[in-house]
């Protein structure tokens, strides 16, 4: 524990392995899905369901005063000083199409900042945590990784990520057009692992729109103790979501900024 | 061995091992990038040529009457009846993005047919294998699983990949398009990993342009010894590569080729 009362590493492998627990097993098991918009395609999993009950059981447990804010499940104490953010199956669209490139997300956040969190992929085995100090990858069997972004590379040498971009709408994909047309690589297509792959160093930029909380919550320390930043397109606090920029350096963040907003 | 001289799966899982030893400790390390292309962005890795020699290296040991075509080191006895066909490293940008959908490509083509072959991703630890009378995955630890496509899915309710839309030029945009408006669901990004997936049963159509023979030789028989369908958009053997579109049933080949032809 810190001075701000954060977990140790420890605690966030247990809410990691419960999840996994759940998601598992049924990763490659397309019969499962089901719609909560019958509208659109919107697929949730039994699995998405489950991880999420379980990882909010291990809170309640041994954090019972905590927030928890949940992708499937909703609100409780939201106003209490440290709130837990739980996406179980960020990307379930890569889940349902077998790619391992989904995570399950949880973020603490202590009086409105986003501290420590993780993205587990269990098929990979890959634990990518952030605990407060140090962002690293952990993997059964292989020595911890500390993670840092890349550094020194220009907008014009950057490898760009996003999820599509048929997320952005009239000016904010002509914006987005801009900095794509800017970048030397752009890959479409791994939600939560993209943010993972900026803190590891293996991409340089990540754009999306319309985010929830529980979809970045989590990912902003394991960016920022990497050396990477994280904000709305704004420049403002991307803890509740919206539409989120993370770059690998300051200078890059600030870089694409002025691109996207001129 | 078959009658047609086919290798055993335990050969083919020799060569993954070959190439995988070569791969794996640089996947991650994106300090050996170089550009074949000055012009535009080609990266190929140290990784990428060292896996393709040392796979060519047990195929002239155990077969050195067999032809051998490869990415990086181009021919050898090409009208030979058996013919080699590898990628070392397919899905470079994914390779050098830190992304575990990348994989080694090996293909054996008898008389002009696409017989044998694999796609190994060796940081997951899955080999996606056709010995010539099944498609299975193995993985380390785990009990083979024989591959078999989706059935009974229309075009409404497919799955559908390609690498990026931007692949597709004038017509066959619009073609593309045509197809992308009438499916289910698109996703973008995944090269080999995608023809694997539709092997699966977790993709139902796969499309490609501009493919190479060592693109797609390897994943032919996959596709095929799973229940699915590869040719090109018009129809013909796929082997040398061209616009290719891989589908989960014979149905669902028609009416996507019907869309696409249009």
């Amino acid at each position: 524990m810190t001075d701000q009362n954060l977990p140790d590493v420890a605690f966030l492998q247990r809410l990691a392995a419960a999840a996994a627990a759940e998601t598992l097993p049924l990763f490659r098991s397309v019969s499962l899905i089901d719609n909560k918009d019958q509208d659109g395609f919107d697929p949730v999993t039994a699995a998405d369901k489950q991880a999420e009950a379980a990882i909010r059981a291990v809170i309640e447990e041994v954090y019972p005063d905590h927030g928890i804010i949940g992708e499937e499940y909703g609100t409780v104490r939201a106003t209490a000083s440290h709130v837990w953010i739980i996406d179980p199956i960020d990307g379930t669209r890569a889940f349902i199409s077998g790619l391992p490139v989904w995570g399950t997300l949880v973020g603490l956040r202590v009086d409105g900042v986003s501290k420590a969190g993780f993205m587990s992929q269990p098929y990979t085995g890959e634990l990518f945590v952030a605990d407060g100090e140090a962002s690293m990858l952990l993997r059964d069997g292989k020595a911890p990784v500390e993670l840092a972004t890349r550094k020194h590379h220009a907008v014009e040498e950057a490898t760009l990520f996003t999820t599509t971009p048929a997320l952005f709408k009239d000016a904010k994909r002509t914006a987005y057009d801009r900095l794509e047309s800017r970048v030397r690589l752009p890959r479409y297509g791994c939600d939560c692992y993209a943010f993972a792959m900026l803190a590891a160093g293996f991409a340089d930029i990540v754009i999306e729109a319309g985010l929830q909380t529980y979809d970045i919550a989590a990912l902003i320390p394991l960016i920022e103790l990497a050396g990477g930043v994280v904000t709305t397109w704004e420049g403002g606090n991307a803890v509740d979501g919206g539409d989120v920029i993370a770059a690998a350096t300051p200078a890059l963040h600030a870089a694409a900024l002025d691109i996207l907003n001129r």
